[in-house]
């Protein structure tokens, strides 16, 4: 790993965001209608490696409904408005209308609602009811009380996320959830993060996680790097947790951890870069908060809206493109950018490339660019 | 080749773009009168090392006549709307009277229109007519229901062109062309591309390829990168070419493949510096788009308007600039940028630079711009 | 330290900036309430390593004593406007009704008034009666005129700043200050600076100061890199102050000499990238300036305003926030950058990134950023 | 000298630009008063190390003796608008209240008109009856038909410049100009360039010119690197050039040839940075044409509007700033950047960076400013 020292006595590595690697085509090209994009978490089987955030702004009972049809997958957050409010969409319909500091106000009077743990199992009824995987998320200090409910809703798998999750959470007012012991205990498998480096990744790994989330923040603007100075170039990070997952692969003799990047994913591009970089699958925000049919409704805010103490989360306006479904396998102009949908630009990057499935494409050949002259 | 690793178990060259690149002047310079842009495919000779690209947007059969004439290359598009309707001009015409999204569609829908075999051989026997060599151009999956049609019409030169082109296509549904056998069985020189890579160019060398068109992309504003994730630096894709080149020039005991670089090339500047990185000829889009006599009439598009799962080519409006004569080789203020011709400025930069010959100026010396500061 | 050849016979070292830099969160997690972001001058302890700058737009008397009972510290600058008019709020109020460049005139008028040695008293008395640290700001070339008043006044701190500042300022015409002798005669600490190398910083920590002050310039918009072709990446000047600060550590037998990091730093997370590169605490200008109680009232301005020959401060108009109590730890929406505080996103860094202290904070991983694509 | 493999079989430099490039502050600080900015051309002393460029928009008779008088030189091109017109102040004040193109079209009929060798004498007579050093510019290919009246006229110093200038031009259809023996023939000193490379300046400094003049390009938006692709960034053309009058200082036994940069030098920092790479002195376009004395009249253009067949300069807007004395060495407001003279600037850089001399100047520590994060 390419150290460089920045001053007397600190060194840094480089890291490299997705927006500075280019995909490098193979000296073979195939056929799209050849390409599998499936993969699958514990017996979980998905077609699409294309996972809606667990934001409110992107996944409701509705659209998680329309994701697993597609072949993705949607995530409930049982912290959000879904499982405080009974009817949360005329909710967020007014914030539209409101000047943005007002709806930032406004989005956080919401978020003090209580929860209502019938809400939790209702509302992951209803996916289940379309016969399709549920996924339930939540912050990790809330994992003790919340908990109950998710298991009594029967939730397929478990999401505990936030901004940057370790294995090791120290505190003297609290006892912090111990991962490893929690995960041991209950018996669906659990996806964690986020994380961004090598070690964290491998402790969560260690925890029996079926997977982890990589890329810290927790969705809509991504306000770690100006806010909070942390800073993980994506790529960099994907390619540290892929190299985990193999050396995790290796001490637990052959349990594969998938590795989900989660972070500013806009295209199919950059979907395929992620992939090309080691990940299994992706956590979508801004692109299907955009949608139509997002309970956002022109709206998009981080989930950090929850933190009690530093509330960062702010409501921002989104420009509307085409619906959740011509978004993720669309071939028409109402798609997302270029009127490509996600999927169908995977998949050309995929045939364009000349790799057949997932696991072949994180070995592709990948460049990075030269920066720009001014 | 300088390799960087991006992550644990990941590791990507650095690609370079033109744009990071500049040519350094020698310790001579020259008399502009005493420097030729002389190239030579097979039997043709051309004056000019500019090939117009092969996008209904850019050649028609009017602009191919013209750019013969000046000492270029113009080549028509078989599966283009030329072959597709009697007269598109006026069809073209209307686009720039829509709003850019009703204006893709339209184009779209221009394109459903069934190709005419007759209208092949009418539109390549106009440049015949006039006395210039005649190349066709097509993509891959379409040789093999077209080439007849192509060779009745008597093509000098066949182009087959795609955003990705390998010498190794697999696909389950349908039997790929065999490039090589192909190759091998026809008797007029073949440029096929676009290639990005050592290993493809090579390959695609080793087909019998008389020239191969580097860079990702089928002309038209550059969807790949961005929506696709797929990017090399075309300074880069163009030395790798290069190198590909010198390599099957021992291999083969002296057989000399062209190779001819495609990407956003806007002035004559950029077709220095892609001959200086070692190609023998440019393929050039948005440039000759703005002439004012160019088929688009003020509109610029991908040829990727072709394909048909993934339609990504889409109208966009172009500024106009002089005649195709005036950007190739005019002298006064209705050129390209700056009104400096493409073809002038070529010149100029090789006199001043010192070099007589295109063989020559593909040695010159070229340094890395480092990166601006904010 | 990695050498770049530019030219033949030249080389130099790569700088970074704050903004090339990203912190990486360690494999723990931290509850914010455990973190501390104290320290500490001599015998003086400070709830939070933030300094407000020795600016006329940043400190007054009573921004000074909001600060300082906010754990933090205000700078009163002796000549500057504090001490040469009896109410400058008034005026200052009138600048920003003017054009800028009349503001300009006008604001450096009011700087050829005299300074009023009573009111030196008068204005560090208002924050010592408020039972605060007191500190005073000069410029080294006016120690011997006004240091007498200062310790008439009980200053607590001396803090003498000026755009670089060197152990060794040489002259023909006037005798320079010894700076060592000087620090070594009186009997309170000392902040000096700014510099931004290691041996300059070495130099300075040697005259016996308490504090160096890093980075090149006076605060308000820094006009060194552009006007005067002076510039070092401050997140490189900071690793080199650290470096010097633990080598002088060595050679006095264990004195601790303070980093105080002054540049553009405008969020919590700059504050936090400072420190993960080594500093003890920041300087800030603009980020208080823009508060709406600063004395500045919606202008900035370097207190290079102060140079005879080259005056070179210029009035400019600053975007006004919440308070400075709002700025500096509030937890809604007033605040600073994304509706959080200064110390709230540090500490957010900290225990997001797992680290206790400000000290254990020194030693984080931190990662470059690759350069962006255009 | 770093290479870098941008493709298989291409290698390259890496150049930078005087914008990477931050000078360090040493140890030490001086006081400006005793900082000399003086150079000196064989027995031509200067007080400045400044030389406006030999360009219609900058250099007129009178601006050469404000520059002359101010410590400076001005230089006056031969082939210019001063010797084609009687008055050419009312032709070029026209060209402001054209439309651009126009006003390119009408600029290139004024140098149309012949040049009249009595204005040579008159032009150059004015600037030596005010008691200054005088000097002529001509371009390469015109030495043989001007140098008669030049010499006639007295002329101190003898300025050859063209883009890019060599000691080695070739050509079939004209006999070169042999500069070493020209040189060699001659009695004045000669100042040479536009060169970019170590090669091509030692070359020059062989010819047995005074000076070589660093950078590509004749003054006015420099066109080089957008039009014709060539680019070598300044501040490694002047560290390369600095690197030849090293060698050539050995091989000559002792004969120093300054060094001029020429590039987009616009501030006393760009100067300052200039210096610090290894110049004597630089030559400076826009900041000066942007006086508002400049005989430019608030435009500006490259003296390539003297090429034949490809003539390249076009008038351009420059906004306008204080006189030439003010940019030069005023104090006020009214000056250049941010109210900063150029001559003040470089002394402020020095004094604050602890140098008293250009030639201890030379020799300042630089640091490269790590790229910006978007």
């Amino acid at each position: 790993m390419a150290e460089v020292e920045i001053g007397i006595g600190k060194s840094a590595r480089v890291g490299y965001d997705l927006a500075a690697v280019g995909i490098v085509p193979s000296r073979r090209t195939r056929d799209p209608a050849d390409v599998s994009l499936a993969w699958q978490v514990d017996a979980y089987h998905f077609d699409l490696p294309i996972v809606a955030a667990a934001a409110d702004a992107v996944s409701s009972p509705d659209t998680a409904i329309t994701m697993g049809k597609l072949g993705g997958l949607g995530i409930l957050h049982v912290e959000g408005l879904w499982t405080r409010h009974e009817d949360p969409l005329p909710l967020v319909a007014e914030l539209a209308g409101l000047p943005a500091e007002a709806a930032t106000r406004r989005l956080r009077e919401l978020y003090r609602a209580p929860i209502r743990p019938e809400l939790i199992a209702e509302r992951l009824g209803q996916v289940r009811d379309a016969g399709l995987v549920t996924a339930a998320a939540l912050r990790p200090q809330k994992v003790r009380a919340l908990f109950g409910d998710i298991l009594a809703a029967q939730a397929d798998l478990l999401v505990i996320h936030g901004p940057a999750v370790s294995a090791e959470h120290q505190s003297t007012r609290t006892e912090p959830l111990n991962l490893k012991r929690f995960i041991g205990d209950i018996d669906i498998p659990v996806l964690v993060g986020g994380c961004a480096s090598f070690s964290t990744a491998l402790h969560l790994m260690r925890t029996g996680a079926a997977g982890v989330i990589v890329g810290v923040g927790t969705g809509g603007g991504d306000a770690n790097r100006a806010e909070l100075g942390i800073g993980v170039g994506l790529a960099t990070a994907i390619a540290d947790a892929a190299g985990a997952r193999m050396r995790y692969l290796d001490e637990s003799g052959g349990r594969y951890v998938h590795v989900i990047a989660h972070g500013d994913l806009r295209t199919g591009g950059d979907i395929a870069k992620a992939v090309a970089c080691g990940a299994d699958a992706v956590m979508i925000d801004g692109a299907l908060a955009a949608a139509a049919d997002a309970p956002g409704q022109g709206g998009l805010w981080s989930m950090d809206v929850l933190h009690s103490d530093l509330p960062r989360g702010r409501w921002e306006p989104v420009e509307r493109a085409g619906t959740v479904e011509q978004i993720l396998v669309g071939a028409d102009l109402s798609g997302a950018v270029g009127g490509v949908s996600l999927a169908g630009a995977l998949r050309a990057a995929m045939a364009t490339t000349g790799y057949a499935t997932l696991k072949e494409f994180q070995k592709a050949e990948i460049m990075l660019a030269s920066p720009p002259i001014g």
